[in-house]
């Protein structure tokens, strides 16, 4: 293990590492107005949904690593306080990173990045009309966390009013994820396409899960079954029953030969095959024929 | 598009739009200790990094939907004002989401995840062993977003020690983000592992890209290349001069047969297989070839 005290390293040095470890990281594409009107429009990777109920969206223009100067963002935003938050889908990603680019002030970014800004109901600033989540937002609070280069500036944005394309909604009037195709930053020049590494996880039974601690010792401490494995084991609300196991080896023969060789390494493979389909009660079956 | 004010939608629709529209979100997975000392542990989505120094991690552990009651994780957080924000991999996906069960205070996540409590050395709350990045964190204020159903609190940390196991360290001591193999939280019961999603973009140009405003109108307007395409021809300090477009010409049988052919979409489909490999400079000869 490689133990670190933030206040050892340069800032330079803490910040590529908390880019790397604490990622994916959805981005806010921001889109603000200054005090004469000029739009602006920049990415950020600080940022969350962190409400439901007032809707809160954050995110942080942080002061730059380099020198200490601050963002047109976050100037425009403690003049007008409002924004528009818009989500970036892959189809445009590359606009997204070209915006980033340091444009003097008043330079468009809409413009540099050949995006469509669309007019808000509730807002002053534009939205991305290729966005295809948009959200108008009131500025409720900026709180600094510090002055130093490198410090984040939290703002609290409250959304009232958001606006979704017709082509990421399922026939349920909810948003397919696939359809949405969303890109997230990592660090260094990494972004991760999130449809591509998508998963299931059922969620966790409201009738509690019996837990990895009430697994059998010799299941639990198995050469074979990983953590992940464990852990599905553990999510079920009972074991199947003596009657259930024995019905499960007298209906399959293979089941039966893996059980008569006694080799252990073997039977527990098999059960982790089952967890791989997610077929976790012939794993628990199969695993109790041979350990109750 | 779909309008929507949050106003007029239940708290549990809105959140799921939230949810799916803000994402993929990496998770904290908290690790806090009551008042007497009991471990709690639990994953928390609504989380990022906001800042590099001082070095500040937010999660929100929000009111429940469904209930309005609230979770121990922000209860002993009020009275302890410290926590261990452990990083989600692949390895420990499982056991995390079963960790997340809502069991009876006083019941230890570890236990029931099969995780390993290792002591932290700033900080009382325990660390996940299994864990590839551990943040030790002091919490320097809670911010509490509403008193309702849905409601968020921001958990202000800050970062007082890290460690990182020496497995996903590359040779110069930085984060290899491929070993590192994060897990993030999206809509529904979806989660995306990041590196299945990863792709690279270069950095923005210090010295400022043209912008797709300056692309020729022709080339612009393409029916045939994308907003990326455009954004990727966009992030050039300076165009191809004359002569080094007459030269690629020269030196490339191929490129000299398709400008013959005088089709314009070929001429762009072309110029956008430059792109997909990345080689911006080819495509933008072979297009000013045509375009000037």
């Amino acid at each position: 293990m490689t133990s670190i005290d933030p206040k050892d390293i340069p800032t330079a040095k803490l910040h590529a590492y908390l880019l790397s470890a604490v990622a994916p990281r959805p981005i806010a594409f921001a889109s603000t107005i200054d005090a004469e009107g000029n739009p602006n429009l920049s990415p950020f990777s600080f940022f969350n949904v962190f409400s439901a109920n007032p809707p809160i969206l954050v995110f942080s223009p942080a002061r730059r690593v380099r020198d200490n100067t601050t963002k047109h963002t976050l100037e425009n935003i403690i003049r007008t306080k409002e924004a528009v938050i818009n989500v970036v889908d892959h189809a445009i990603v590359q606009q997204m990173s070209l915006s980033s680019t340091e444009y003097p002030e008043g330079v468009n970014e809409f413009e540099k990045a050949g995006l469509t800004m669309l007019a808000s109901e509730k807002v002053r600033p534009f939205r991305v009309a290729e966005s295809p989540v948009q959200f108008e937002c009131k500025v409720n609070d900026i709180i600094h966390l510090g002055e130093e280069r490198g410090a984040g500036n939290l703002v609290i944005c409250e959304v009232v009013k958001f606006h979704m394309h017709e082509n990421i909604l399922s026939e349920d009037g909810n948003i397919d994820q696939n359809k949405l195709d969303l890109v997230a930053r990592a660090g260094g020049s990494y972004y991760s396409r999130a449809k591509n590494g998508f998963f299931e996880i059922p969620k966790p039974l409201s009738t509690l899960g019996i837990g990895v601690d009430n697994i059998p010792a010799a299941i639990r401490n198995s050469k074979i079954l990983t953590g992940n494995d464990l852990g599905m084991l553990g999510n079920v609300d009972k074991l199947p029953s003596e009657v259930e196991v024995k019905d499960f080896i007298a209906d399959s023969s293979e089941a039966k030969a893996i059980l008569n060789a006694e080799d252990v390494d073997k039977i527990h493979q098999r059960a982790q095959q089952f967890l791989d389909k997610k077929d976790v009660a012939s794993a628990w079956k199969l695993l109790l024929a041979k350990h109750n």
